[in-house]
């Protein structure tokens, strides 16, 4: 299918007109500037904002390696039932349409990718299931997983782990997670070494339905784990609590999420955007 | 519900820091170089996109009046099967949610705005039904319109006033898409005198199955009405022919809509941008 030359390079227009007019800080600024009002919201107040707020925020993360897509890659979006939202499971339901895609983040985010980086021809999958523990998913991470050959891999995982044990239905410590996890991301980047890893934070919003005291502090643990597994195989970490954890200052709990841990439609858009935030591939 | 009080007011960042550091034209030059990929190739090619043209698409277009959104307003996306895209059209079915909005550019466009706007407590409708022409937009313009007192009224409507007629199964004119689309908006307006209107073009992607060269030049007749009826009531005036004529120049025809008139995933992501971009609720 006819693709024309420009669609094949990630120039960014900054670094064109960098040496004519403005200097890459501005840019960058300007950048993060344009993020949405919940992000401005996340700086402080939107009256309140300040130049250096604004340039503390543009500089770069520490360690922070974003990820550059190429021509031809396929991104799988990997958990339970908040990356499932309700897709389409048939064997045939393929990739890139909003049926296999469901209706939360990964759709969102894929639907952002796919305009984005329309010249590249990605393929995007979601294989989330509802209900998923990490067990459940090394139980079929070959169909799922590896055979998919994915190039950039983002999986959320973890508040069933902690919460189906919470409610009696399951055994699993937090070391269970924390082990079931490593083992599946060894048998991952052995597998696949020059797979992208994207680690997102399992997430709780207090005060909505599911989630009451009983969930704290024992939760942060899995949290925790998360972000230490992130940085133990050098992924990157989607911080979807501290997302959340903003955006209840902006609108109350029950808006983004309908049981605390399932994200409603608003909830599912600020998951794309912290995504896109964390592995640099938003707008 | 409790809602703090920068959620109330819609302060453009950009004004805030003006004085400090960079002048307004500047960064409405860099805001418009944020944008999508797409709107970037859209200005040329990436590689060759000059300072003049950046310039020039960020000059404020001509008689252009931006939705300003304001607490406790609602939204409603009105049209055919591109703006229902499966939706649950169940009596209970609801707003804001993604069974009520479908799977098409109007939910990918609330996505956005609820999550822009988390604090204004936004109620946003679907209400498009497949295979709408103009005359069947009237005959259920009292409940799925009128009733629920829209503030902001999106129509997307128009090509199968033209394509049921193509293929013989209406014998609708232009003049009849015009006069009745003229009728229906004389109505909204008596009922809702101070109801903020977009108008969206209809829109037709040659190559791709359903559209052919019997398409051509009548459907541009069509579009030219719309356009016409937007100019006519003052109402914000979507291009989405454009935005599918730059889109094709990055990815297939067939990447973006898979008959040539309903969107793909990838397709409805480009609407909901050109949608944000027309009435400048966008990021």
């Amino acid at each position: 299918m006819p693709l024309n030359g420009i669609s094949s390079g990630l120039i960014r227009i900054d670094e064109i007109i960098e040496p004519v007019i403005l200097n890459k800080k501005i840019l960058e600024n300007m950048e993060n500037s344009r993020r949405s009002f919940l992000r401005k919201a996340a700086l402080g107040t939107l009256a309140a904002v300040s130049i250096p707020e604004i340039i503390s925020a543009a500089a770069p993360k520490k360690g922070l390696k974003k990820i550059q897509l190429l021509r031809d890659q396929t991104i799988l979006f990997q958990g339970d039932s908040i990356t499932d939202a309700g897709r389409n499971k048939a064997e045939n339901a393929g990739y890139n349409n909003p049926g296999a895609l469901g209706s939360g983040y990964a759709m969102l985010t894929a639907a952002m990718l796919m305009e984005e980086y329309a010249g590249l021809n990605l393929k995007i999958y979601n294989k989330g299931i509802s209900g998923n523990k990490v067990y459940q998913l090394a139980e079929r991470w070959d169909k799922d997983c590896l055979e998919l050959k994915p190039d950039v891999l983002s999986i959320l995982i973890g508040v069933n782990d902690f919460w189906h044990k919470l409610n009696g239905n399951y055994n699993g410590t937090i070391e269970i997670y924390r082990n079931d996890f490593i083992a599946l991301l060894d048998r991952t980047v052995k597998a696949l070494p020059n797979i992208k890893l994207v680690i997102c934070e399992p997430f709780a919003v207090p005060g909505v339905k599911a989630v009451d005291e009983k969930w704290f502090p024992e939760f942060y643990e899995y949290q925790k784990a998360a972000r230490e597994i992130a940085e133990k195989f050098g992924a990157l970490f989607v911080p979807f609590q501290k997302a959340y954890d903003e955006a209840v200052k902006v609108a109350p709990a029950s808006y983004w999420t309908g049981d605390g841990v399932h994200a409603s439609l608003a909830g599912a858009q600020l998951m794309a955007e912290a995504w896109s935030d964390a592995t640099g591939l938003g707008e």
